[in-house]
């Protein structure tokens, strides 16, 4: 329920940047070098003073009459969403929700390292997804020792969630990405959490397709 | 970039219905039969004035001094969010993704019923997933014709999203969920799309664990 974030900026604005790192990647991609807030805005279904609006609560990076500068502004969002701080994460739980995250290529573009996968279960353990081996749960504390570990990711059952999030920030992770469903209740300042409820989701897609019905 | 949904409601309630939903069937377990905007707040880490305003904005259930009939509101949300509105819903490619989505309770407990899997892939079809069939994909329009497909849920590549989220609006799907990292530009308003971006989520999560960082 926290609406802001730490600096201050609004938890919709955050929200809505990695959004302008993708439309201004596609730009780079296609060599334009500036864009106006207007073509931006197009790009992204939104509007040129909301475009503004956001780029601002970071300093903007916008000249009057030219535009952004699209390598200078790439750069810029990379930097504050901390695309090149080398985070290193791990997937607990090794089902078909792990295999689906680690298949894609979220990880390695957004200067996250995937480093290991842990599971309870000792037929999993041993054997590899993506690349990435699977190791039994009992060797996350060590392995948070020796490694840095920045992301945990929960990938287990709602019944296993809050004891796995409870040891994953006794070993010191700095960020909670919770898949489990279940609030996690972690009291925990320093420790960034975000639920990705699916149920929650579906329910939101289920209103609006309800509320489109009643108008029609 | 919709900030408020088709009734005028802000996005933000909208989005924390769900959570509302889970909280007070949690209540119901535990045999509660009334619960004050207070206790509610404390149990979804947010305040009582915030509860009363986002409940206010659907009529309002609660009564000074008494609080709100659990039951009563659990319904009434229930309603508000379509749970048993019967939504039929079919799965576009049988990845491991979708055996995600597929193997959890996230539909029937929703008022969503999993009708079929779809997937190009030959060497698929035919197999199921979580007890549902995978069929071709070039049986989905005559599918869509013969049943009541609202939710399409697209679990294809990127590469894919823009010509099967195009078939999925042609066969009359009234809501589509994306996951698959990349913008659909679905031009009909009666259509509800909802994205799931993980990539996205990811660079928020580093976002805000940087946050953090700075500030210790």
């Amino acid at each position: 329920m926290q609406n802001k974030s730490e600096n201050g900026v609004s938890r919709s604005v955050v929200n809505r940047l990695p959004r302008y790192y993708r439309a201004l990647r596609e730009l780079y991609r296609r060599d334009k070098l500036r864009v106006s807030s207007g073509e931006l805005a197009k790009m992204m279904g939104s509007t040129a003073s909301q475009i503004r609006h956001d780029l601002n609560c970071f300093g903007g990076f916008g000249q009057q009459g030219y535009g952004y500068n699209v390598v200078y502004l790439y750069k810029k969002i990379g930097e504050i969403l901390g695309v090149q701080d080398d985070f290193g994460a791990v997937i607990i739980g090794a089902g078909s929700l792990c295999r689906a995250i680690a298949s894609g290529s979220i990880f390695t573009r957004r200067g996250v390292k995937l480093l290991a996968i842990f599971d309870c279960d000792s037929e999993k353990c041993g054997k590899s997804i993506s690349g990435i081996k699977v190791l039994p749960f009992e060797s996350f504390n060590s392995f948070c020792t020796e490694n840095t570990v920045d992301i945990a990711i929960l990938a287990v059952s709602a019944e296993a969630a809050k004891d796995v999030s409870e040891k994953a920030a006794l070993a010191g992770v700095r960020g909670i990405w919770n898949f489990t469903n279940t609030e996690l209740n972690i009291n925990d300042e320093k420790i960034a959490v975000q639920d990705v409820n699916l149920g929650d989701m579906l329910m939101t897609l289920c209103y609006e397709i309800k509320e489109r019905k009643n108008e029609n």
